[in-house]
């Protein structure tokens, strides 16, 4: 029985038992690194509700969920009900840079769908190239396999061509899902560089504007900025507590609450995150930290790090070290910039969010990317940061291209800096495992000494 | 006695000792496929002068060439003059993409630089990433041994953002030597996406202007157009002779020929090809062919075959294969399409150039390019070739991404196809080698059946 994609029922039904098995092991291993703050559950609740209990629901498969705290009632079902399709249209983005404020205010919900799913992965394996990278052949995987309501709910799906894994993924998974590729100027420096962005985006309006049948006004806009931005507002709030020399929070429990806005609209993520900055409040003045002096303080930067692949932040905590910071585009930086608006004219929003879609961003897709390294240089200053993890995933060249440039830097400013690479399987844990408990040893002896 | 790069003295000779031996080792196979055209002499004469002696000269080491056949006097000179920044400027352009009329216009001499040099890729690999392709990491290597004076003589390098490799080059060679990078729309069907490339040669004037002190004015324009289209004229009378069922020319012969286009005037390679049109018509009047019926005919596809690196094509030959036709940038595609000028203004002109240089380009860097397959199953038809090897560089995403599809494409059509992975060194040689005489006996088996 199988279908059009040769993906018949039983190899879809191991591949989902396995699947949710992997995301409900990593969830548990992230809670029990370090008392989870109770407002943090909701965030663990969607990634579960997005990988294990939606999952079951639509195939009916039996799952018995390691879920070991009760529901946050209402918050979470209010949570759960943005990924059922008649409610509100989903599309899917296939990068952080696709403006989520576009997409709010045309009416729908942007669905963040780089996903780090294995089995995914694996079945993506069979219809890209070996080199590619990883992220990617998971996103075909779930075009595939349609295991994963998150990603079948979108009516449409934009991807910004960034790299060409993203730029190829455009071409060929338009087969299993209509897709509008978004360009990515390569050079950011100059006002032409963000016009050719801005073109993008007045092209991108009717084609949301068609799937939801609402229209992107003046109005719609501003609430979709002002709803992003208030998130953005509360994140930035938390940043204040996660640079807190004695952590008031676990940094992989941090990067699964970035990973869950994904698949929550803005504005709820963002009143669960005022709650969760109000118990990092509570937890200062109470002394309540989660990490010990003289643990080593870890900035990761790197690959893209998106759920459920969070073995590289949970191998850093679980080898001892404090995942302090990331530099990364499904964690700190995908939140990072707001949008400020000068001109409140429609154009003048347009351009505002064309600007802060290219102009501070990080991502090495760009030709000239030294602003990155000011970036991590600010942060290992802000977070007292004393080693850098860097993070390739197999077959991302853009990040493996900048690491000899990083790792100059680092050698200026005396930080050790390590290259781990990585694949989307759990074959190379014990040998990151190694490394990373050695990276973390080195760093202690630097202090003790 | 290291320089900047870290290379010293010692390494260096060595390196142009290898370089300079390889290039002319596979000449002279090349040369000894089948009786050389005596008109396509000079042509390897020019290769020779880039990779073997032009090298030698700068650099004073003894050298003996392996050169069996007498110079073309004073045409080759005047060839081998342009190499001299005193006579001319030489921008360096680092794909295809980059119009070598607009370059004439202002002046100066376009080289192309994408290089199969394995020596200079083993010094690039220091530089640069594992996993990028071997290509971007000669031209590094070149970048920093300079050794090459076709690479070293360059005023200017212009480097089309294509793909990921050639983005991140741009972005690190710029310490080599002044780099601009020329922006590729990842789309090439509407007209939107044109204007972004006539928007980056219009960027691109002052730029070349400023190194030759020379105007790009209606009438050099006009002049390099003309000068590049009487290649273009030369060589569609050259693939009439080329297809032809009982081949006139070795195919590798034949890529090298094209290759020299990169090191030559444009002017100069027209006229040299007009000869070699002369000889062609007169040994097929003649009847004197290089391949025998039913020697199976292939087509070559897929990542660029840049000289040296020619071992692809050489191995097609040396097993009994006709090189019957290939698809690929630096051989007849690079060539292929003639600017249409239907606007004789300026920027008639400009936008034409813009066009020509996009809209009929199948390089898989583009999103969709469906273009590709209706091409090469053109060419199959039109060159009756009889099996398609798909050389895939190692690292090279974009083409391996279109293996599939041209795979889907070629078992519709029962045409066989191979996908060949290659490296720029020679320990791959064998490999190669009893792949792609398995792959001729099998065709030889399915005609003779």
């Amino acid at each position: 029985m199988a279908d059009q994609s040769g993906i018949n029922e039983r190899q879809r039904e191991l591949f989902i038992r396995k699947s949710t098995r992997v995301a409900a092991a990593y969830l548990k291993r992230a809670k029990e690194l370090a008392e989870l703050p109770d407002a943090a559950k909701p965030f663990f609740d969607v990634l579960e509700n997005t990988y294990v209990n939606n999952v079951k629901e639509i195939t009916g498969l039996e799952y018995t969920s390691p879920s070991d705290f009760t529901r946050c009632g209402a918050e979470l079902l209010r949570m759960a009900d943005i990924q059922k399709p008649e409610e509100r249209k989903s599309i899917g983005t296939l990068c952080v840079m696709v403006p989520a404020e576009l997409v709010y205010a045309a009416g729908a919900m942007p669905v963040r769908l780089c996903s780090g799913s294995y089995t995914a992965y694996s079945i993506g394996d069979d219809y890209i190239p070996r080199d590619a990278c990883p992220l990617v052949k998971a996103v075909m995987g779930f075009g595939k396999i349609k295991a994963l309501p998150a990603f079948d709910n979108c009516s449409l799906l934009v991807a910004p061509v960034t790299c060409d894994c993203k730029k190829k993924l455009a071409g060929t998974i338009d087969s299993v899902k209509d897709t509008i590729p978004l360009h990515i100027p390569p050079l950011k420096k100059d006002d032409a560089d963000t016009e050719i962005f801005l073109k993008e985006l007045y092209r991108l309006i009717p084609l949301l504007e068609n799937v939801t049948g609402k229209q992107v006004t003046a109005k719609s806009l501003a609430e979709g900025i002002n709803m992003v931005g208030n998130a953005q507002y509360e994140m930035s709030e938390f940043l204040k507590y996660r640079r807190h020399d004695l952590s008031l929070m676990s940094g992989t429990q941090v990067m699964a609450v970035m990973n869950a806005y994904s698949y929550m609209p803005a504005n709820i993520w963002a009143e669960q995150m005022h709650r969760l900055n109000e118990e990092m409040k509570l937890r200062l003045s109470q002394g309540r930290f989660v990490s010990r002096k003289n643990q080593p303080r870890i900035l990761v930067t790197g690959s893209p790090i998106a759920f459920p692949n969070i073995k590289v932040p949970l191998l850093i905590e679980e080898m001892g070290g404090v995942l302090a910071a990331d530099e990364t585009c499904m964690g700190e930086r995908g939140l990072y910039d707001p949008v400020s608006v000068i001109d409140a004219s429609f154009d003048g929003m347009m351009r505002s969010l064309a600007s802060r879609y290219t102009k501070p961003c990080t991502c090495p897709v760009f030709v000239d990317n030294s602003q990155r390294i000011y970036r991590i240089k600010q942060m290992i200053k802000e977070h007292k940061i004393q080693g850098v993890i860097y993070h390739v995933l197999r077959g991302c060249l853009v990040y493996d291209y900048e690491y000899q440039l990083m790792e100059e830097a680092m050698g200026k400013m005396d930080i050790p800096i390590i290259r781990v690479e990585s694949d989307y399987n759990e074959e190379d844990v014990e040998q990151l495992r190694i490394r990373i408990e050695a990276f973390i040893e080195l760093i202690k002896m630097r202090t003790s000494a």
